[in-house]
């Protein structure tokens, strides 16, 4: 082992144990922490940033850095942990500081006052911070610099090495067929069946969730599944992956699949190589493929015709009074019905992607100067007219309804659907070399392809650049395809339709 | 404010900011940790441990306290932070980072062990790990230096300017009239009633607990009550005290004494006096002042004959199968039950300070190096056979029993004592101000006492040294009579006979 390479190493890991504290006090306060606790938890949380970015901004690192670049014996992941640590320590060393001050202070106000517009339904509230952050992170994107257009910039942060151009191209496919084939869907979908809305004990929606993560493959010795009203997966730390799941009184889908979705990523989280110890190399760093865990285990998996069958008799034994008369095709359609509505969060698998769509849309116009800020409301409302024809009544069911933006997140939108077509190309690619996975899938077991995710997926972890880890596997760039085709296929299966 | 007090507030700041990610870290590890998280949140403690210590060691504070030492002009809180500071920067300055780093990574692995250790009888498991932590804890006693003896600097952590020999002669004199007493106590108790064996829904149990710690003060807006095997109270930040209780299948007392005696440490950290930030001076320094709270709240209130009667209506509701036919005077009995046992935390409060005695001489003998950690587990058994008259036949119902040694806390039994016999002296001194306190404990309401305490406990904190807090309200040094008459007259009129 070189020198420079144990100085950074150890460097590292003091950087990542850290991290670990940020992730723990971050779990906590969406899980757990008492309401008084919340004024000394916030300045504690910026008291550990404010350690670690100083940790990475030490100028040894970039000594160092620049020592080891220069070092062709190194181990390819000793190679990466230097490329990737370049890459972080440019980020956080070329914006001035004044500007990360005025926008981590101009999150924390426009975030307050989003909370406080949204239920008034009053968008002129908003307006000045966004004007403002969209202002800073047009500044961030020039410190940093980018090649293309400045849009760039802000979407390398979730996705390394995607571009405006090639995300923009997707989209535009996407929409393209996906508008017709969402309004064919939709208007053969007939009424909501009444199970999906009975009252469902939460204890036992709970109880569900814990078997059913098990079961397709989390390790509970390496992790935990708890509750919060937004649902989200975090690695604490090796051996340390949180899901959680969220539970309302009634309905009991929507805890399903928020816990099919959140195992997917925990799956991941847990399948990334020990070896690499959580430093950089061996951690995830694409949210695209991040997300294309959570929405095959979500959909491709969760909402199969195996699974549903797989599922249904274990929900009828816990929840015998809503289901005990329900057909397995009932089941199976409610699990995929699809339905127009105004918020993203409750969007099924057909539509969803319009409204992830619409959001890209908007906020890349708003960042190229093409729409005002003042004009966002209206732009969404017809917009959303036009994707799904329906229309906000109110701000608060529009431009208000997402807190992304009130924090400066822009760039994160297009992670999704990323990871939406990555889900349905991936598992076309494990069905294509494994033979068809039905009859595991009504067994309820996932572990050939969680074998297959493995050798293709989550041994790379950051070793190799994310898009290089997905052309790999699909054989070329992403495209819209196989998603389209996927639901085609489902749905004129499940409507007796060709669509 | 002067320029130096700013600055030195500003690091003490993050220095408790840092302390308070190491102790979320330690409450998780205890509660929620996952099996496989343990090995790297040893790690990420260690770094934590490192990373407050550089900031705490860092010579500018040794700077600011001498200049801080000379300023007459300072209030008396900040003058008290500044005497605590350094009296820990001394400590810590003292103590080689090597040795701090060692410990912290020992400690952790230490602790894994004994998890598997116990349940599997294999002390030979912990040997060496116990082995080298009273090493390193001999070292660390000279690095810090002493007066009269190496255990000195071990017990002055807990409970400043606290020596051994003092701590020799209180366990003397305690052991000298208990051992009788238990004896007799012990040999007029009769059967165990029934009621205390039967089966009893834990979840249930933790719902009396919730409900029981809010009746008598525990503020829930500030803190929060869990599960976990060996229950404790950490105060993870301001606004963030968080107790833990554990439940038995088969014994209800059990958990509520544990949920009375941790509400007792909680009520101390809720009640330390907010404007003192969570500083040094505003913390809570003396282990057996905190256990005075603990002990009296479980003990003086809540096997009192008023709290008795109040709890029983509550637990007949709850669990009346078990408890219908239960008359008050047989439930005041069974609160009170003594028994010979072989565990220190089902201990009663009569047999209690035995158990602790044996473990300050063994663990005294054994740092004095008068006992070989080898010869622990017989040394354990024949000590046991002693002071109660029973043996242990596994090391897992003996020396394997108890945690402390585990994480290298030697000096740390003592102070369970010392608490219990500040309890009955605090509690003689209490109602000789405020009368008798039975009518209140009839209602289950504790709040003239907690008020009583907060006047002459929780508002000092630690702006004055924990011994002259004690000894301003006993008037003068702790001794074992006050606890001694108490379980003397408290016994004697359970069993109808003078002891």
């Amino acid at each position: 082992m070189s020198e420079a390479w144990g100085e950074l190493k150890a460097r590292l890991e003091e950087i990542r144990d850290l991290g670990s504290a940020q992730k723990l006090f971050e779990w906590d306060q969406a899980v757990l922490l008492p309401e008084k606790g919340g004024r000394a938890r916030a300045k504690a949380g910026a008291t550990l940033e404010g350690v670690a970015h100083a940790r990475l901004t030490d100028p040894e690192v970039g000594v160092l850095l620049g020592e080891l670049e220069g070092d062709d014996s190194l181990p390819d992941d000793q190679k990466a942990n230097v490329r990737i640590t370049r890459r972080e320590y440019d980020r956080a060393t070329k914006v001035p500081p004044a500007l990360v001050k005025e926008m981590a202070e101009l999150q924390g106000i426009s975030y307050q006052t989003w909370t406080k517009a949204k239920p008034k339904n009053d968008f002129k509230m908003m307006q000045p911070y966004l004007e403002r952050l969209v202002e800073l992170k047009k500044q961030e994107a020039d410190a940093i610099g980018w090649e293309g257009e400045r849009y760039d910039a802000l979407i390398d942060v979730f996705e390394p090495d995607m571009t405006t151009a090639e995300v923009e191209k997707m989209f535009a496919e996407l929409v393209d067929g996906l508008t017709p084939l969402a309004q064919s869907i939709l208007n053969a979908a007939g009424e909501k069946p009444e199970f999906l809305t009975a009252p469902y004990e939460e204890d036992k929606q709970m109880a569900f969730s814990h078997w059913l993560c098990e079961q397709i493959g989390f390790d509970t010795k390496g992790g935990r599944l708890d509750q919060s009203p937004h649902p989200f997966t975090i690695q604490i730390g090796p051996g340390d992956v949180r899901q959680t799941t969220r539970t309302e009184p009634n309905t009991v889908l929507d805890s399903i699949f928020a816990t099919l979705h959140e195992t997917g990523h925990a799956l991941y989280e847990q399948g990334l190589p020990e070896e690499l110890e959580g430093l950089p190399a061996g951690t995830v760093s694409s949210l695209g493929l991040h997300e294309s865990q959570s929405r095959m285990w979500e959909n491709q998996v969760g909402r199969s015709r195996p699974f549903t069958e797989f599922m249904l008799p274990h929900l009828k034994d816990k929840f015998p009074k809503n289901l005990g008369s329900v057909s397995f095709e009932e089941f199976h359609r409610g699990a995929n019905y699809p339905a127009r509505t105004l918020i993203r969060v409750h969007a099924d698998e057909v539509t969803y992607n319009l409204h992830v769509a619409l959001r890209f849309e908007l906020e890349l116009a708003m960042f190229r100067g093409d729409l005002a800020v003042a004009d966002l409301p209206g732009a969404w409302n017809d917009q959303m007219e036009s994707f799904l024809g329906i229309r906000p009544e109110t701000d608060s069911d529009g431009v208000l309804q997402d807190m992304h933006w009130s924090i400066g997140a822009l760039g994160y939108f297009p992670t999704y659907t990323l990871g939406t077509l990555y889900s349905a190309a991936f598992f076309d690619k494990a069905e294509a070399e494994l033979g068809s996975l039905d009859d595991d899938l009504k067994k309820g077991n996932g572990s050939r392809l969680l074998g297959w995710l493995h050798e293709n997926v989550f041994r790379h972890a950051y070793l190799r650049a994310p898009k290089e880890i997905a052309e790999d596997i699909i054989g070329g760039p992403i495209t819209a395809g196989p998603f389209l085709e996927y639901l085609r296929t489902k749905y004129s299966e499940i409507y007796d339709t060709e669509f």
